[in-house]
């Protein structure tokens, strides 16, 4: 066939990209797993009445259709999964009788989108997403549990020692407290006036203004009120103070304020430099269900990509009819951070394989010589692989430095005709004698690790 | 909504099941990456003029569709990959200008196929494949390699102390061997011998000798030369003199023998009493494309199952017309091989989560003194989690257990007010004064172990 070409919104890695994300997943199942979150993965696939529970995205949900289907209507029922939410509800569901509750799980998996691909949207991407469910009840402390455990991944993803990625900024608000806020103000619809609020990404405040008079039924008074919450962002609890000096009191208010006042101080001691938490109360998650934490977060420098890990709680995050499932959780879009730093270069991965060390191969006669060495690094953990072919060393040293890899091995013999063995690190051309069994690379070296090749930097 | 219940053909794991899942796929990737083996993704679609290649698998490709396309055409072109060596030879050929060749790659990813559930057949399952692919050239000796990585891998699956799967055996042969020999008797048709040759698993020696007779123009005598060499099964390279009392002669038989005889010889050394190697002269791989060396293996105990492991040498593994790829490649059915184990109960995970430690709660409000301790396991790579709720000590040791969370942790205050530590074996009941910053649990509590219920004894 001719050279094929890359298919619009399904992005691909190559090798030394790869290391990266495959980096940054480790990285979240080892946090999650710290945590005591359990690792599940669900099938590609629901049957397309729960794909399309929720109207609004029906668009974007690819239906299968085996080929040489015998009857039309046997597999026109199901299709790709476009979230990780859908899934684990029904998942909850069908194994509700085998599953422990609380229960806590992460599931890093792909989704599908039929969406119009554009920069930073894809057809195909990568989801790490963490929830705990309850059974009939969830105390709140699993929010500031799952709010601590995103900023602890986030955190070490951010880590120049670990992954290096951009800062994250993690925005919290409480769905009670603006609902109770909008009634304490004597306004009624409030999913309404919460609609017309979350338009202040896009629309200059009058506007907003005028339309909570027009269509929310609001006073130009209770406009502006609903304006002012919006402005509120502290970095700790100080919002409390800010949203009671606006002189609005409704106990659902209390509750909200008194939720996110404590899941902030709660998460805070998790704040660095490279992760914040903010209490931002202009945040409301649009139209999805929640009914109490919202979360969104952004990439520091990347902003415009919009929110790259969003959630919060739901009350009932699945039902069947008798038993309720609340839950709280949280999902971090991996391919929605890495696949725009990967193709712009801002990292990738040190080397292309996982060899620390390429053997030499003196002529093909003395192959297992060569192999002997690969086997007793591999014995113990060292990553290495033997030359193809018996080229000249320096021909042999080029096709290790190709793949970045940074030790060559040179096995020989001695005038007594016993091997002897040098390695020589071909960044520097420093060569010492060593031993198979016993030498060992650098902890740096000894896995691929990310790299900053626009600031000619490595990450550790 | 109602229970959901499970789809046919698209198996799910519960979270102690998942454990041996993950356990398997981190196995096959450590051992893998040790033999340099870079890890790559490629997307779950490709276009369906590239699946529909090989005719012969066309009835079972899932064809995708937006649900809400607005044009009938404008994704009528994509499918879900069958297989990843079709997406694979696609990949190099994109990539072909940024791959460094020899590669190698693993590749480990659902796959899908919309044929007809049956025991051991699934619509949506987990394969891991390796292959090395050449540009223009590819030597012999990789074809040892793949050979030595697939053993050292199965070897690790087996082993009672790493996972404990039932012992495997590859079943090698090489493609030049037979037609050689076909060739060698006289017989033109080589690739309808072979055809008929691959009945023996359905069909009596009789049988067979008869259709050879009337469809593929051989002698009686002719027909028994094939028959007696599909016969032929050795664990060494003794293969080679059988072959030869059968009086036959052709080049490419001899170079298929001292190919077949090679392989044996360098990956005799892997075998040991979980795995075995068998130069097993009537594996023919059916109708694929191999032009060498070709593979399969049964799973000892499970050998109706079919081959679990199968794969070969192509001398075109892709081609833009002016380069050649030649590749050497094993695919493994990981869903293949776990599903029926899981789902017999022969093996599952130790534990439903990954925490080692339950830090028990004496209060609420003493939740921060509870969260601490458990921050501190973490932080020496401890997993754990914190008890939901302050019921009675007893209640939350029977929480641990319905886990198999193996440790509760309790947190006291001395006379002074000063805090107290003890940490709770409740396997044994023997409760021990502890350190936060100390404790240690054993290598094999530390992460969940593969298990065999039936038996009542942990593999590790």
């Amino acid at each position: 066939m001719s050279k094929p070409t890359p298919l619009s919104g399904f992005p691909e890695l190559l090798p030394a990209q790869r290391v990266v994300e495959q980096l940054v997943v480790d990285t979240l199942r080892r946090t999650f797993e710290l945590h005591g979150f359990a690792g599940i993965e669900t099938r590609a696939v629901e049957p397309m009445d729960q794909l399309l529970r929720k109207g609004d995205t029906s668009k974007e949900v690819y239906v299968l259709r085996r080929l040489q289907a015998d009857d039309a209507g046997s597999d026109a029922g199901i299709g790709l999964h476009f979230d990780l939410t859908v899934p684990f509800a029904r998942y909850v569901l069908e194994n509700a009788g085998k599953l422990e509750f609380p229960f806590r799980r992460y599931q890093i998996q792909k989704v599908w989108r039929g969406e119009r691909p554009q920069d930073g949207r894809y057809r195909e991407f990568t989801q790490a997403d963490i929830d705990v469910i309850g059974r009939d009840t969830l105390p709140f402390h699993h929010d500031v549990e799952v709010t601590k455990v995103m900023l602890d991944a986030l955190r070490r993803l951010a880590h120049p020692d670990v992954i290096g990625l951009p800062g994250f900024r993690l925005q919290v608000n409480n769905r009670k407290l603006i609902q109770g806020f909008y009634l304490g103000l004597g306004l009624s619809d409030v999913d309404e006036v919460m609609r017309l609020v979350d338009k202040l990404d896009k629309l200059p405040a009058e506007k907003v203004a005028e339309l909570l008079v027009a269509e929310a039924g609001a006073t130009p008074a209770q406009a502006e009120a609903c304006l002012r919450l919006a402005t509120i962002r502290t970095d700790d609890d100080s919002f409390v103070d800010q949203v009671r000096a606006l002189g609005v009191s409704h106990e659902l208010l209390d509750e909200g304020l008194e939720e996110l006042a404590t899941l902030v101080r709660g998460a805070a001691p998790l704040a660095d430099e490279h992760v914040r938490i903010t209490a931002d109360l202009s945040i409301a998650r649009g139209l999805d269900y929640y009914t109490g934490t919202v979360f969104e977060t952004r990439l520091d420098g990347y902003e415009s990509m919009g929110s790259i890990c969003s959630g919060g709680r739901y009350d009932a995050l699945a039902s069947d009819g008798r038993t309720t499932y609340p839950g709280v959780g949280i999902s971090l879009g991996v391919s929605r951070v890495l696949v725009p730093l990967l193709s712009r270069g801002v990292l990738t991965g040190s080397r292309s394989v996982p060899s620390v060390v390429l053997v030499a191969l003196t002529d093909e006669a003395s192959r297992p010589a060569s192999d002997a060495v690969a086997d007793a690094l591999r014995a113990r953990g060292i990553a290495c692989e033997v030359a193809p072919t018996a080229a000249k060393f320096g021909k042999q040293i080029k096709h290790a430095d190709r793949r970045g890899i940074p030790f060559v091995w040179f096995v020989g013999t001695d005038e007594q005709g016993a091997p002897t063995h040098q390695v020589k690190d071909i960044r520097d051309g420093n060569q010492v004698d060593a031993d198979p069994a016993a030498w060992t690379p650098s902890t740096d070296d000894l896995r691929p690790q990310v790299v900053s090749p626009t600031t000619e930097e490595t990450s550790s």
